[in-house]
């Protein structure tokens, strides 16, 4: 980006000080018209943006925060954008601000996009959420001191550079295998992400925890990968429900893969519940409508846009914190005995 | 709108110099004590809110366009936010401005929040969505000549106050008709929204006068309501499907009421696209993770959200515009003669 205009550029190319460029900006009626004039001239003439010059001895603020919209180039929807973006403007708001949208692409590239909005002081601090392995935001933030929090943990680094709240995911899938356990499953299967997704990973994790503490099967034969996350067809399913030994129950990274594994138990004859226990992960709007209704995990938006706009303004609980999904039983992953009630 | 308060009448009604009001604002400890309550006072009387004012005189605009994020007080999840957010964002920044998000309430009582918005010169214009019948803002914004334009026609009067661009609910039921009427099916029963819902009896206007053109039967028994939109048991399918003379097609006016169908067709046995060819309108995520596959009409979110920045900055094109919505065929309205490959 090319250097900034200036307020004294302009006070010099207009032939006046720095007060009056500063008074045709915020008192022009102080000014005499032709004065006035002519400063507003140069003002467009050299593309002078007050605020940028100004931000420090500015008293207010822009009363904004800023939010990048993820470009999601897979195509995939993120169903849960309008709890919370709801739950974080009115969060916002609560601290007499509100939320600038933008887009920027991810990583580095991104950054450009950040320093100009920094620059033109379109906004005070950034909510990031859709943090990435590598993610350069929180640290190019962090060393220009500008506030900002973050949905999304840092996966990479420590100390992590900056407030984050994030979702318990091991918390989420140990509490499933737990419900599983209680129903009498000894040998639970994983349906994961991609090795090496840190957020499948975390969710793995949670599973064999749980397994070991439980009492349940702990073996890798037990986990299976998904090919396609956002759109899964239920062939890691199929790879535990073929295999010589399969398992009762199914715990799946998220909901996406546990309804892959629907078509997987249906091509075989088999129903989630009556016949395998399945679970998801995200209570999609999907999952209580689909029949039987897919037990999942909810995940706290709410609570997390409030803890995030929290951190954004008190830096000093920079610890991260993690938040507990809550497990919502459906007839998924409850043997009713045959019963279509689900 | 009464006319805003001016400075001026600040003043005079204070007894004190512009200057003076204009230091209350902006450097209140440049004035005595007693001066600076006595100007505060007028200015609560009078209603002053100084950027107002001085809107008139401001070379900038904020570069900001508001956007409402409704209150869902029924729960609901608007699972497309996602995707209209995020054209709309970038619509809004190729004519070089930033979204600002705000909550309000619905009706009369969240005009104080666009006028409160507008006061501060907080935003150019709005970009309006979660239009309701009788809705007040787009009235209140035309009279205040403030820009905007809307996602969702203004149901009621004529003329439309003010751009609009909304999707073509009764082509899209149309085009549900014509795909069944081409597969064979004479008698199409409609299950449709609560009496009175614009977008329901825009939904029905489609099917009907599809049926009509196409030689399927037109009758007032073939139509059920749903009771709940947004969370349906399948009680209206089961109304027409319990008929002496059930219809071998359903046509719903959205996706739940559609998903509602399946338990209803389930709890009798029968199988959609097998048993009973079905549509659903709005091709949500969960559409197409059902088994089988639930065909819909998908809305032209990118389309919307391009067409409504158009709108707001050329308001000449004062018509109203509606974008047509694209039929996508699962496997709930093809009988494949038994195939579960859905």
């Amino acid at each position: 980006m090319a250097r900034a205009t200036t307020l004294e550029q302009v006070a010099e190319r207009a032939g006046v000080s720095r007060q009056t460029v500063s008074n045709a900006i915020n008192a022009p009626e102080k000014l005499h018209p032709d004065t006035l004039r002519r400063v507003r001239r140069v003002i467009d003439e050299l593309g002078y943006r007050p605020d940028s010059g100004a931000r420090a001895l500015r008293t207010r603020s822009s009363g904004l925060i800023g939010y990048c919209v993820a470009e999601r180039q897979d195509g995939s929807i993120n169903v849960f954008m309008d709890r919370y973006l709801r739950a974080l403007t009115a969060e916002v708001e609560r601290t007499g601000r509100h939320l600038l949208l933008f887009t920027a692409p991810d990583g580095e590239d991104g950054l450009a996009v950040y320093e100009d909005l920094l620059a033109r002081s379109a906004v005070d601090g950034f909510v990031l959420s859709n943090t990435t392995v590598g993610d350069p935001r929180h640290a190019w933030l962090r060393a220009r001191e500008v506030p900002f929090a973050s949905f999304g943990r840092i996966w990479t680094g420590e100390p992590q550079p900056g407030p984050w709240v994030d979702v318990d995911g091991a918390s989420g899938t140990a509490q499933a295998v737990e419900h599983l356990v209680a129903q009498g499953h000894t040998r639970i299967g994983f349906l994961g992400l991609q090795a090496g997704n840190p957020v499948g990973d975390d969710r793995e994790r949670g599973w064999r925890r749980a397994c070991a503490d439980h009492g349940a099967q702990v073996d890798d034969r037990l986990v299976a990968r998904s090919a396609d996350e956002h759109r899964d067809q239920g062939e890691a399913a199929a790879a535990l429900l073929d295999s010589d030994d399969p398992p009762t129950a199914l715990v799946a990274a998220n909901d996406a893969i546990a309804l892959g594994a629907y078509a997987a138990l249906e091509a075989r004859g088999l129903r989630p519940g009556t016949d395998v226990a399945l679970t998801g992960f995200d209570d999609s709007p999907t999952a209580a409508v689909v029949r039987p209704g897919l037990t999942s995990l909810r995940q706290p938006i709410e609570q997390i846009a409030a803890r995030v706009v929290r951190l954004l303004d008190h830096p000093e609980d920079d610890r991260g914190e993690l938040l507990r999904p809550e497990l919502v039983v459906r007839a998924s992953s409850v043997n009713d005995d045959g019963g279509r009630n689900g």
